[in-house]
């Protein structure tokens, strides 16, 4: 209902470059752009608000790149210092390299190890199977899958020394499509960057738990939370394939395979003529204390203005940023503008409004975690919900078709809407198979309301194919060809899918903020809990002996959740009553008719109004009293007419009365 | 927030001619602009729906007059049969003249008696105090103040044989303004057309009660109901200096005085050189049993299709109908216009709306009572409120000032919200002095729906001078002047003050059928209520000593206006309950916080749900007990694991029976 996403304006405002820190220079002219804006759209305020948190940073003297190093420590191969720029891009000189944000520095030297995506069952796999042991090792591992700090993670319990991030075409190239610019595959050259914390929701790993500010005590570099031990790097496929094809060791398992033309062997180390080369990092990659800019920005509720209902989203981007953040700034973005228009044609939301314009997601959910420490007893005693605003599209690799079918709407076809998009896909005859909420997980800005503050979150946003493995991302994902022309020539050329996606989330905010009742369902809510606590109960199942051994029982939890779905369905109960209010408001004027009808009016039936017996234009309160005293004192027959006057005051005595009753909320 | 009334676009289409019988020749055609119109807007229907009535037309072949006739029976002066046609609609061949619909036929003769506005209290004072008997008389009352059905109806009790009304310029001539076209004054060659039925809401005539279908038995004309049985004609001022130049008798009061350069001698008859005239009626006004169409658009609510909200306005006009009534039937097919853009986005209302284009409202709200009638008892069981939309302009003549003065927007002005307009007008400071709800009275369709069937109804317009007595309308009023230009030049150039009543009444059905919670108040019925018990009370003491002796108390009623009052308080404390709803909603999600955070994950603190420990991109749900049972075959100390599990499977229990007793209503 509000016709306003200007995607392909606000994508235009995106781009992050690199300046010794890039928080400070690109989202600069952002955060201006959108405090400014704000303002001008009509939000009730608009501020800035800081934090000095800790950043990261490649060093710009000392590049970071990985060398294999003959016998004699000599660089054979160096890795790239920088992505091939793309066309039309070539003035831009401040283009951050590919790095891992929070890498330690070093340069350790060793052995290469092949971990696959270096999971938790693949580091299982190796160790245990396979009797490889990383210690001491630098391991290798193909980005997708699972988050990459979680990589890094596994690799330092594994005891590696280091730890190298590379793109497989298996994940990061789609069969038939051709690499950025002629199509959306990732090109050899191209690699993701990103930051490998674990900071288990902290925000600042110096100060975790509470906001970075001036007055907050901070914690020494070395305990901040979430560093990685050891040095990270990430490269492209180009240069992966001269790490990777002379490696020896054993045969990998079958899905350990990505799709370069080298044998994928696990190491450790070289093979026949290469068995003395090692591989060595080089990564002088430093942290740095950096003020970041959150906006903020308030429309008050007119009704409930102590409740607020929260849009965000992050306006740091890694290079461009054509899909992350800016398709979802540009949701946030136009949401204000559509939230101001409104504002300036007099509208007022029930509850208040927070949009949010985060700074430092990338560097791991800061801005927002940070203002949700600042900001933690308002927002648990407030906030109603949080909705999130981050890519407005993630698009995997494993279909072979173009990114464009399947979404809606198509191009040049009639628009439908999302909801009869999604049925006419899926096909769905009954509400158990309609589009449902899953899990939310984390790696954006919800996190902190949901996960540590308990905010009901949401996010909305298209998935190419959502029967594929989730957390792969589209093949550019956090490169330098993340550009305004990969969306408008590949993604969604019309824009019509993110202006979608914007309806959709700007609507759950303002369906959020403006329902009478707030559109939860916590009868749905009890069918998850039935359903996560069989799956538990499952896993556990997995161990009947140590069950009955330990006496481990479930049933306690199922009661609770019995408990819980009652509770639920009273609940839902209790929100049908809003009906029987309702039915009362609604039948209250039909209370007040009486069926006999006005003396010699039988169509004029209303006890408490009439039109005038004098003049019909003009209405006539309690009419039957009124018409029987009118001249009374002219009256042929004064008892007959004051006992009319008594009889019509009797009438809407009852009536009344009668009325009175059916407010009641027993019949 | 529905930015859509083209009021320029759709007053075009208005204009009502005359052809044998009106309803045949105009409704026809804007009939079915709005059925064809209102289903290409996007309504899930609309249909034509059909009466056949009582109407009335003036005879073609003998016109209606009045004359002064001699000694000799001959004719010394004739009223116009018809008004000077404004410049640009000369063209227009078919007008229907001045005439008063279902007047009696008859050529009447006698002496003329100049009642004043012919209200009940006139003829008071004229049989009370002046001692003058009307009967057997031909009366001349001048427009305004009531009803014109309400003259009629006390001329023929004072025994009068016919009556003449006239528009006096005291009354449809504003000071220093100009008769139309150069000013919005009524020239003295207009009339004001009219029915003068005193139907109480008896719609057509001869079916009282029940709708007027092929299977509907009918009364005999004589007892059709409200029918008058005397000849009544209209003029205007020009024609009435005629007729009242030289009337005799008695000087009247100084109210009675209008702004004619006369007398405004009470009569009976001529003076002087005159007294042998005597005026005649010449009235061939025939009715005529006619079919009428409505037209009936539906959109069908999302959640409540079962109740409806009704917006209703009739299309038929005397002759160009600016004003009365197309000024109300745009905003009804505006709003249809917005109602079917919305649906077309793919919006439902939560109730059903149903819009309504009337026929024959001029004839006595015809097809709006037929209607009800047909559907009363769907009404009464599902209909939760009726707007009615009918002229949106009423003017009066008694300020002096433009009539653009002292409305909402100023031209040229900046656009203000309707309700600061308000304020800045009267310039309130509490609510209980902001604008409020008055009494409907009747003149207009909504009528049956409310007086009869107890519907709550509403209805908004502008008016100029809401401090003035509000029932003589304004000067063109019925008139051959009430044309585009009108409005165009004189009323609301920029149609601003359209739009903003066609926003009110939109608005108004809007919310009506979209609001979780009907948005009426129950403690405004019950201070009305309270108000109006003391103003008849008041009437009543009037009367001290009959009051007494008669023992007529109001303490009853008062008892009951009492019990109705804090039945709507309590009935008020019920709806401020959702409150209670939406904070439990709100905190459910909190409720499944562990402050204790997950195992070694202090910020994670959703006992729910998690970013998994293996992957921070993906969700777990019960990560606690997922976490402790994760590869615990391999537990160095199974027996510390599977305690574990324990432990964290009585965290999750108790957390899920906690957030289940948040859903109970009572703490």
């Amino acid at each position: 209902l509000h016709p306003w996403i200007n995607f392909d304006k606000c994508s235009k405002m995106g781009g992050a470059r690199w300046e010794g820190h890039c928080s400070d220079h690109v989202p600069k002219s952002l955060r201006s752009t959108s405090w400014n804006e704000w303002l001008a759209f009509g939000l009730d305020s608009a501020e800035l608000v800081w934090y000095d948190v800790l950043l990261s940073y490649p060093n710009r003297t000392h590049p970071n790149y990985i060398s294999i190093v003959d016998q004699h420590g000599d660089e054979m191969f160096n890795s790239s210092l920088s992505e091939p720029v793309p066309e039309g891009y070539e003035h831009v000189t401040d283009i951050v390299p590919p790095y891992s944000a929070f890498s330690a520095q070093g340069r350790p030297q060793g052995d290469l190890v092949y971990v696959n995506y270096g999971r938790t069952e693949d580091f299982f796999k190796l160790e245990r199977e396979m009797g490889i042991n990383c210690t001491g090792k630098i391991v290798i591992a193909r980005y997708g899958k699972i988050f990459r700090g979680n990589k890094v993670k596994n690799a330092v319990l594994a005891g590696a020394k280091g730890i190298i991030l590379y793109s497989d075409p298996a994940d990061y190239c789609a069969q038939g499509v051709e690499p950025y610019p002629a199509g959306w595959n990732l090109p050899g050259g191209g690699a993701q960057r990103g930051n490998v914390l674990n900071l288990n929701g902290a925000g600042d790993p110096l100060t975790p738990g509470y906001p970075a500010k001036e007055y907050t005590y901070r914690s020494k570099l070395k305990e901040g939370a979430g560093l990685p031990k050891i040095p990270v790097h990430p490269i492209g496929y180009h240069d992966a394939v001269h790490l990777l094809k002379n490696m020896g060791g054993a045969s990998p398992p079958p899905d350990w395979r990505g799709a370069l033309n080298v044998s994928y062997r696990i190491g450790p180390g070289f093979t026949d003529d290469f068995i003395l080369n090692k591989v060595r990092m080089n990564i002088h990659t430093y942290n740095q204390v950096t003020r970041i800019y959150n906006v903020i920005g308030r429309i008050r509720g007119a009704r409930e203005p102590d409740r607020c209902v929260i849009l965000g989203g992050h306006r740091d981007a890694w290079v461009f940023g054509a899909i992350d953040p800016v398709s979802g700034a540009a949701v946030v973005h136009e949401t204000v503008r559509a939230a101001g228009a409104l504002r300036q044609r007099g509208w007022r939301p029930r509850r208040s409004l927070i949009f949010a314009s985060w700074d430092a997601e990338e560097f791991g959910l800061q801005g927002s975690t940070e203002w949700a420490e600042e900001n933690a007893i308002m927002l648990q005693e407030r906030a109603v919900a949080y909705i999130n605003a981050d890519s407005a599209i993630e698009g995997e690799t494993h279909t072979h078709t173009h990114i464009s079918q399947r979404s809606h709407p198509e191009e040049g076809e009639e628009r439908i809407s999302l909801y009869e998009s999604w049925h006419k896909r899926d096909n769905w005859t009954n509400n158990r198979d309609a589009p449902r909420i899953s899990k939310l997980g984390s790696g954006s800005d919800f996190e902190a309301y949901f996960i540590r503050l308990g905010i009901t979150s949401g996010r909305a946003r298209y998935t190419k194919n959502r029967k594929t493995e989730r957390y792969s991302s589209y093949p550019v994902y956090h490169s330098v060809y993340e550009t305004f022309e990969l969306v408008e020539r590949f993604y969604d050329p019309s824009f019509q899918r993110l202006e979608a996606v914007g309806r959709v989330r700007a609507g759950l905010v303002f369906r959020l903020a403006d329902a009478l009742i707030i559109p939860l369902d916590c009868k749905e809510y009890a069918r998850s809990l039935t359903q996560y606590a069989n799956t538990i109960q499952q896993l556990a199942l997995e161990h009947p002996e140590a069950i009955q051994r330990y006496g481990v029982t479930f049933e306690g939890l199922f009661s609770a959740v019995d408990n819980f779905t009652q509770a639920a369905a009273d609940f839902h109960q209790r929100v049908l009553a809003v009906r029987m209010l309702n039915d009362q408001l609604m039948y209250l004027e039909r209370a007040f008719i009486d069926p006999l009808g006005l003396p010699g009016r039988p169509f004029y039936r209303h006890v408490v109004f009439a039109p005038s017996s004098h003049n019909k234009y003009a209405g006539e309160s309690f009419p039957g009293i009124y018409d029987a005293l009118f001249d009374i004192e002219n009256a042929a027959d004064p008892d007959r007419a004051w006992d009319e006057v008594k009889r019509q005051i009797s009438i809407a005595t009852v009536t009344v009365n009668s009325a009175a009753n059916t407010l009641h909320p027993v019949a």
